[in-house]
């Protein structure tokens, strides 16, 4: 099995969202972070961003994570954004016998933020519950994919059965949640395992119905180094067609739209179109990475 | 009253710790951070750092925190670091009453991370409790201030009332803790109004039993633009004798060692020293930053 | 001032409540506790029980509280039920001044339980919190008094802020929540000073919108003994308008409805009249007690 | 297999405890409920208490509980207390297979009480989880069995690994605690599956180390109709092995001792000798009850 596909094996995605807001008080300010990330293995080909008003959007690309934000200071009355883009992604497909764990005496410095817990991840809280479910298993990608499917059988995915302030541990006890949820819940099994994890939000090719997703990646370590490897918990897409807008810690650091002020917000649309395939193609099942470090 | 002060009140201290641990086995990787930052306004004379094992250290800076760690791999048997420097300190001393609050349409896009909540501060819960408490008062300064009041006023400083679990919830409901939780609870309410704020930790002078002490930096706005301004509700250190180890979202990102494996930790001893003041000196009560951004 | 009203101070009021459930299979078992209880100062002078559908009442008078249950087993479709009293309430309005704690050396031993804490009472977490706020008042009713009032000016009354799983610990974080959520957050204090509090399901006069209430009894001791006295820090009832359904350790014993099966419920209808008062009369001010144990 | 032991089947135990404390200040009140109950099954054939000081006992036993407490306002000083007894149980010994689980529309309304969440207990919370584990099994004593098998499997026993604040949601997530810990997460899956539940503290023979011990009864039916079945999910002690002392919601309600006043506390000392049996005589394994309501 090759380690890696061929030039000829990029997928493309056509990626949009529409978002709307009513904002009762002027000079708002909105941080978005729905922009596809720019990032080895994921090539922004082209992208569009449009606002319903006459806007100059501040940028910045947070340094430690890639995340492309961008604030607004919107005025009274409606606000949409319109964002889409062409994204080329060139996922490298490992083979999951080969992706080990790495020992804390050689993880990156850097990496090792993404052992500590968050908030929404009280990985310090399930250090004995980690132990006794996975602790015996072999360490190495199916390791991760073990407790992601733990999580699949353990939990129910039930919309609206959790809220903003839900984390692991309520997901835990109440064996419900949704993609958030369950990816807290995996993030947290890893970390307390000493797998470093963090979240992803992203645009997912086929998700049903249509919204932005969040996702897990756990820093494994490949036949070509450590590197970030993706894991759905929910099961509900597939892991080569994911295109990043943020990773982080937790939900809190990727919110798609942080605004300040009276705001009045409207459901997002979210599209997103694979330009090469079919639609019903079967989903990948080997380890994904977007590339080593 | 001056912005600054002038050269001449640069203040010069020393510092030192001693760290012990007996390792089970081999091989243990240990992460410190309990070097002085280098950092506009703390300038690092000379330091020195002892192992009584002939160990290689790997080092890393934070670009995001300027947090100094360096990682061991201990051998079995007796570890101890002794780590010391001198350290020269020159804070601004700002009249609180020209520190105004940043609004969001203008704090800086890297520093809103620290308006979110982390593991142990849960500001996201805080929200109302914060705005009934301080909602009404004068933005600025004072605000931050009064916050740290209320928190001196209405916790006691209990040693052993909390453990490494306690989160700004747990201790605004038991109304004690130690240095670390008056700090998160102080941050979460300060992001519950929408002032960012982080947790530092440092060898601070005069801090009586002396330890490694906890404190606080708000982001807010001087004469010369925003900056991390410090406060203490715990009221147990002088603002100007603070040497910054660490900052990070909350007590997770700063622990001063971070042991993997078998290992049983002493107690630490930390010291530091005034070169050039006496130590019944009145308390700094002005508004103290290191260093507009 | 007298310690008794006379007997033309009893009040009379006629209260009702119509619940509707639709069953979705049959022989559902439902548990009611709407009924108003008969204990001394509260005679039930006429009352009738009408059921939708034909089925026979089972019921039973929970000997620790007084509280009156029935259950039925209810068919497939609609179930509405119906219930209306006449009932003189006789309280003895007693001096505040000379109402006292009872000390642990004296309490009824049956008393005791609730000292206790319970589900939604965390009496046991909030100990500390007790004692900094009320542990310095002068005892006895004033200081219940005084915990009402601090729940009164410190939250606010916010309708769909909570839900059935808040607990006073919830509360004192949140500062919001309705009258079961104020009734849990002032037991709780009660309970972590020493002083015996329970809680109490009621028809209340003049509460608006109409629902049924819930409210606080305190075991103290007045001029004649030890008897639990009244106590709303929602303050939207008057004291002496109080016809009581049940009382319990917290709102967990005393649901006014317990479904058992597949059921939708309706929204209660609740109704309360004062036959011989003017609804614009003043509220009671002084300490209430149903009867002197 | 006979419903019934004969009378040749009862068997006598000798139990004891010694308590110490240190008092401060004079007039301290304690309760204590140290004492064997006397129900159907389980006869106090000889009892002695024993004061160090000369106090007066004020006896209580609950009505709804059979739980016997006394109260002692102790001298400044020393305090010790000996309590002993011999005991006769008449456990009977039931066909597991023959023991169903009561439906609700049958369930004694004062057993009703039983399903509600408690302090330590919070079934409500754990609906889901229960339902995903067990709501599929059969229904009846097996699948009380199969909760505390799922319990003994799941968690460690583990001294020293809660406190007195644990709740069966910290222990679910924790994966460790004692028998106290044990007993609330059994009761809180029963609870949650409509099972009635409650809290049992007992003498326990062949307990190692000797104490005081926490086990849980299911009201369940058997060929005579409803009853308190034991079961033990720290698989610790003997079903036909146990001298109940308290039964109640959870461990709030029977603690052996509730001192009131400054208190010095020491370890209690627990005995108890079977009189007609070998120490290694195998454990009974079938459905135990103490009597048929």
């Amino acid at each position: 099995m090759p380690n890696r596909r061929g030039e000829d094996e990029r997928m493309r995605y056509k990626v949009s969202c529409d978002l709307g807001y009513e904002v009762e008080e002027g000079c708002a300010p909105f941080v978005f972070n729905i922009e596809a990330q720019r990032r080895p293995g994921q090539e922004v080909l082209e992208e569009r961003l449009t606002l319903s008003q006459d806007l100059e959007a501040e940028r910045f690309v947070m340094p430690e994570s890639g995340n492309r934000y961008f604030r607004v200071l919107a005025g009274k009355g409606d606000l949409s954004v319109h964002y889409e883009a062409v994204v080329d992604l060139a996922p490298e497909v490992v083979d999951p016998a080969a992706v080990r764990e790495m020992p804390a005496a050689r993880l990156p410095l850097e990496v090792m933020t993404h052992l500590l817990p968050s908030r929404y991840v009280e990985s310090d809280l399930l250090q004995t519950f980690a132990q006794k479910e996975f602790g015996h298993l072999p360490q190495g990608y199916g390791r991760v994919a073990a407790i992601c499917n733990w999580i699949h059988d353990h939990l129910d995915y039930t919309a609206g059965s959790s809220d903003e302030h839900t984390s692991a541990r309520d997901t835990l006890l109440q064996r419900q949640g949704v993609c958030r949820d369950f990816s807290h819940l995996a993030i947290a099994f890893c970390r307390a395992l000493g797998i470093p994890a963090r979240f992803v939000s992203a645009y997912a090719w086929r998700l049903s119905p249509p919204d932005f997703h969040a996702v897990v990646e756990a820093w494994l370590e490949g036949p070509e180094g450590g590197a970030w490897f993706l894991f759905d918990p929910t099961r509900k897409a597939a892991a080569d067609g994911l295109v990043r807008m943020g990773v982080g810690r937790d939900a809190a650091e990727v919110a798609f739209c942080s605004p300040f002020g009276k705001v009045t917000c409207g459901k997002p649309e979210v599209r997103i179109e694979a330009l090469d395939r079919d639609a019903d193609e079967a989903l990948t099942v080997e380890a994904v990475t977007l590339a080593a470090a």
